[in-house]
């Protein structure tokens, strides 16, 4: 069993890994930039060590420094959360090679499902359906013209190397079809130094679902049902839930198998995600990527599964068999996720740093709260502008929404802006209620309150 | 539906009250004494009206004043909470005169249950067994003793009239007994008014086992499992778990019945608990006495049912069924609460009144916080020195003691001593942690840091 762990990371999942290790009986080791010297990691870790100043690439994606402090300290496990070097498959090699477990999948099953055209083909491999496209790069542009014809316009050009919304373009026919290949070649050799891109049929609309798995080193993988992800800015997600209000058991377990089959697939180990695009019109899905690490939105499944993501993890890096079998994962009530952000929601999400004066968070049943913020805290513009995450459990879709509402209510952050008004406005709004809406929910919405407006 | 209450109680539980009443969407009215005037109960309802200075007499048990507001504000329901006049049948009887609903079951239910000979009675003809004892009052010293040779020594003589351990005393022998009985008569006089005695055969090794009941005004009357509640220090609760490490699934269905029957007895309407002696020993439970009220310990119970007591409380007052039949109550997990007091407990439990400086509640996955504490808040030495419930949640026993240690560690309150070190103490204890123990755990064993003796 791991005994001591390094959190290669900051915020809110530096203290959600603390706490699963302090109730694992785990001695953790946290790291800091010089901007995070007073964080809420920091203090909770049992060692906390600064890794370098405060740029990113300096600190918290610094190789070198994280090593040396892993060594210093002896730690046996490197746990990296999400973003930073969460699905960096070199540092993940780095620590195998250190001989320190990295909590999370191997340096391959990262690189499988992080190069784009080859996880879409390995997926295909393994009968996941994936969209309907071109088979790999395209060579030509008359190549993508006839793959266009046989999948029907429109169809979205993506560089392989892309991702998070660059190097991807629309085509309706074949004019801008032509076009577009060669600027998103152009633009993908001069922004990834790779031209490669690839076709597929543009689905428009449709609902982000995605489906959380699990898997042992003993060749056990299991899903834990899925987060929909639909209400998005900019392909920034804001809340997520589970269930989806719009599937079915059937999809649901549909679903759950395709997950297990791309996570298969590729050996994976410890948690993973997989995330498809749900055509609510048709019931179809199609494999959209694969996280391979843990997500910002995991609580909603530990809420209706009560299954702890994080300690799964570790255990299952430690050479422990799952906790549980498909049979003994059971689901009850439903779950919401709200982003806070420390941005001011009718200044177009402007970043609001500065200091919290006043800190109270929202408690009672049905209410969890996890965030590295504390009074007197000091929001740094240096990072991810997210505070906190409040979420909710209610026995239904509704009673979640009506104690998200409450819990917003009563939150209190003072010195900063935050996006609890955008999230209390977006709860009580009619389409939300309803529960049908797809990715372009803010798109077609305006949720900002009038009375803010004058 | 009842559309505007007000709640006549402070702290922890009226925030608890007006949360409930924000999700279903009721108007809610805090009332406070001048001492409470920045609580955060007042701030947290919709209308908040001082009903008279700092004593209790004066201000949470005036009746005229709470009225006063009750029909200013026109509300449409009074919830009493637990203490001060939750179980005050006259208080019950005025709301009914004045028109409003008052979130409870009857005062003759309150009645039948308050007075402890009468509810015994009433038990035994229920067929909910009672701990042998006299036929209701003893009228001779000589009747006494005929009864305890009849069920054994030692036995216990009680005042009727008595309560919160006052009117009580334990007899071993003939002797003792012949003494005790005059004694209590005329302390039971002299504190009580009444000289009333009675007699029950004295269990010494036993634990506290309560019944969550639910009842509806339709006659459906539902339990949700047992409260475990044996840690108690002079007969005050201080650690609250559900299940009971004690309890077989056919004895908690077996205690299960018993409290409905108890609730039916007596006609009962609203969430009541009905306390139960459980000799582990043996497996037999006695009928201790009903508190016809919501209880400090209820969340427990909302943790692994999913069930929200006090939404049901205000539905069925309301006239509705209840949400939930007994088949639909099912359990999941484990849940324990710690009551958090301003108390030193290296100072045998001292109160610490004064002003929080620093306040940072636990979060994460499966700790809920029930608190009406927050920065800058000033505790008063005028009321109850509890101020804050941390209850955890986990798939075990073992899981929710390890998120309680991790919860109690990271909780932040500066400015007060608190009961934080007892408890975290007393969740590493060995004897605690087994599970095997009796209501006299506290009596037995020293949970003293040896390192705060230096």
């Amino acid at each position: 069993m791991i005994k001591k762990v390094l959190i290669a990371n900051r915020g809110e999942i530096a203290v959600r890994i603390i706490r699963a290790c302090q109730e694992l009986g785990i001695e953790t080791v946290a790291v800091f930039s010089e901007a995070d010297r007073d964080a809420l990691h920091v203090r909770m870790a049992d060692e906390a060590y600064c890794i370098g100043p405060t740029s990113s690439a300096a600190s918290y994606l610094n190789f070198t420094n994280i090593m040396s402090v892993a060594t210093l300290t002896q730690v046996d496990g490197i746990h990296p959360g999400y973003g930073f070097l969460a699905e960096n498959a070199d540092f993940a090699e780095i620590c195998s090679a250190c001989n320190i477990t990295f909590i999370g999948p191997s340096p391959d099953a990262i690189n499988q499902m992080g190069t784009k055209d080859v996880a879409r083909e390995t997926m295909k491999k393994a009968g996941v359906p994936v969209v309907p496209g071109s088979k790999g790069i395209i060579e030509t542009v008359e190549e993508g013209v006839k793959t266009a014809e046989e999948i029907g316009y429109p169809v979205i050009i993506k560089a392989t190397a892309g991702g998070g919304g660059k190097g991807i373009r629309v085509a309706k026919n074949e004019g801008e079809l032509r076009k577009g290949i060669t600027v998103t070649q152009n633009e993908a050799r001069a922004n990834f130094g790779n031209p490669g891109v690839y076709l597929e049929k543009y689905i428009e609309d449709f609902r982000h679902v995605e489906i959380q798995v699990l898997a042992d080193t003993f060749g056990n993988t299991i899903h834990l049902g899925e987060r929909d992800c639909s209400i998005q800015r900019r392909l920034q997600k804001l809340v997520e839930e589970t269930p989806s209000p719009a599937l079915s058991v059937e999809k649901r377990a549909e679903m759950g198998e395709a997950a297990v089959k791309a996570a298969e697939a590729v050996d994976y180990v410890g948690a993973g995600t997989v995330e498809f695009i749900f055509d609510h019109n048709t019931g179809d899905f199609y494999f959209m990527e694969m996280n391979t690490r843990i997500q910002v939105e995991h609580p909603v499944t530990e809420m209706v599964t009560g299954i702890d993501l994080i300690k799964e993890q570790i255990l299952v890096a430690s050479g422990r068999k799952l906790s549980y079998t498909q049979e003994e994962v059971t689901f009850r009530g439903h779950s919401i996720e709200c982003r806070i952000n420390a941005e001011n929601p009718y200044k177009n999400f402007m970043p609001s740093p500065g200091k919290i004066e006043m800190y109270l968070p929202p408690g009672g049943f049905g209410v969890r709260v996890d965030s590295a913020a504390f009074p007197g805290y000091t929001i740094t513009p240096f990072y991810d502008s997210m505070i906190a995450k409040v979420i909710t459990y209610g026995e239904t879709r509704e009673e979640a929404v009506t104690k998200m509402k409450r819990a917003l209510s009563e939150f209190v952050i003072e010195g900063v802006d935050t996006t609890i008004p955008f999230h209390l406005r977006l709860m009580s709004h009619e389409v939300f209620k309803s529960g049908d809406f797809n990715t372009k929910f803010l798109e077609h919405y305006s949720i900002k309150p009038e009375s803010d407006e004058e």
